[in-house]
């Protein structure tokens, strides 16, 4: 069923004159993509919207054009919008809506079935909705407001970077339709898409072969592709990984695996990232049993121990289970 | 502009009873997709409908489960159409439509803007669609007749793999609302996407790493990569480039390429794959320029030279003079 948003709270939204608009921490496609586009969307309505980021998007999307704050004073606002956020921690607020005192003017609009942004004034959140920018797109066409190219572009961005470009599993009739209806407003979808999908450094291309010939191990039956990240291979290539989400594509994307696992290290413990391509295996449960969480397809967590070879014998363990399960 | 069959094109197609579908040699998704499709549609109607493949499909197709002739005797059939199929000697007909005497009730129905197939009855030619897979769903839905799940997976195959997942720039709203229409007929399009998408063998991944470590160059400021693929390489992985069409995307994806080019030798010369990412270098011409074929934005050709040093230096003036031009 395509997004309905709450005829209240798009009037209550919509009163607004003043907006702060925020996304998490380690902002993605669907982060920059909602948190923009529902910014244009305002601009277009002749409002006042800024954006409040408190560090540097990943470098493609800058190509989008992006003009953010990265700090705020809340007195400066009458209306706060928290998008693609599914816990009050994970907003990058800098503080802002932490010490907002009244929060009854506070917008909440997410699409992790995870949410417990409680404290909203008001939390809308549709959990089939493919992204976002899916939700605010949706808010954006019920207003039956004119709006333009520039913020359908925003809203395409998290649809496509949350679909894996119309591929994973959260794609279906209303996305398509809800995209159409975007692209109908002029988006220069060529470019988008080259900026988003086709714009790999060649260092990172070279990175991902020495990976696969390296590091990929395949265990379960083939069932269970998966790969540690070492920091030399990182620096080898001046790579970040904040600088692409679809690394763990290069092991899903394998004939007959279902679950896949990227891992890498930082300060606070083993990053790991789990993807599934089956509904009936899902990933989120694993990511529960070490404090993550995510979506039930695509999920996360931090895990502490010594060695990977430890986080290996575990993982193998819990993935295996649920494989047979 | 969706694409509209002319009214007295389908009244005529669907006076048959008795069909016989070709489509083109060494086919691709959209050949497969659209060949299938158009039988499943006619099945759906209580019509016998045969599909003649002189060869085997690729083997990710077999998946979607492909019941085909190897051979036929057109006088089992009152009606014959070619899919996807640009000129009549590119059609893999076992010599059954050669030999046709009345074309009359030969019908002819394709995408690519350099189609020659004067010899048919009806030959309805649409440069605009994304796919042969687009325009056979369009003749579906004009026909007001219901048809099966099974017919919408195999046209939305050929609308996937032409726009590379919705992704090249033959993808637009029209084509989206296409693929959305056909998805709610119940299509699994989870298990459609991993045929397509996600079925990469291994030893494909693996090949796909050393080429791009040993092979690819980039040239013209960052805007031409090319690769040729050594006969070792490809028996070292046991690897044809029959099982893949995307091997050239490993090439576009690179941030700043504007024109990929492979390259591999056959029996009779070398095999020349172009693709562009920006309309204004098309490399339609270039492929014409050496008898070549396609679409302005993804050509390819069949070159004699000794060897591929003398290629690569052809090649590279001539997109260098598209570049700069």
């Amino acid at each position: 069923m395509a997004v309905q948003i709450p005829e209240t709270l798009l009037s209550a939204l919509l009163q607004g004159e003043k907006f702060l608009i925020f996304t998490h921490v380690r902002p993605d496609g669907d982060a920059i993509g909602s948190a923009f586009g529902m910014r244009s969307f305002l601009l277009d309505q002749g409002k006042k919207a800024d954006v409040l980021l408190p560090v540097d998007p990943p470098a493609r999307y800058l190509k989008l054009g992006l003009d953010s704050l990265r700090e705020a004073d809340s007195n400066d606002y009458d209306t706060f919008i928290a998008l693609d956020c599914a816990a009050f921690h994970r907003i990058a607020d800098n503080g802002v809506l932490t010490n907002l005192a009244d929060k009854s003017r506070f917008f909440s609009l997410d699409h992790h079935f995870t949410n417990n942004v409680d404290c909203a004034g008001f939390n809308f959140v549709d959990s089939k909705a493919s992204s976002a920018c899916e939700v605010v797109s949706a808010l954006a066409f019920q207003s039956n407001l004119a709006f333009s190219k520039q913020t359908a572009e925003f809203l395409l961005t998290g649809m496509l970077t949350d679909t894996g470009g119309f591929k994973f599993s959260n794609t279906n009739g209303d996305v398509l339709r809800m995209a159409a209806k975007l692209l109908d407003k002029g988006v220069d979808f060529e470019k988008l898409i080259n900026i988003l999908f086709f714009s790999k450094p060649e260092r990172q291309l070279r990175f991902e072969s020495e990976l696969i010939s390296s590091q990929i191990k395949v265990a379960c039956g083939g069932k269970f592709a998966y790969a540690f990240i070492p920091q030399e291979l990182l620096d080898k290539y001046n790579f970040s990984l904040k600088e692409d989400e679809g690394i763990i594509d290069l092991l899903r994307e394998i004939d007959g695996v279902v679950i896949a696992m990227l891992v890498h290290k930082q300060e606070d413990g083993f990053k790991v990232s789990l993807r599934s391509k089956d509904p009936r295996y899902p990933v989120a449960p694993i990511a529960a049993d070490f404090g993550g969480g995510g979506h039930l397809m695509a999920a996360g967590a931090t895990v502490e121990l010594p060695e990977f070879s430890d986080l290996e014998k575990v993982f193998l363990e819990k993935v295996s289970a649920v494989l047979n399960g």
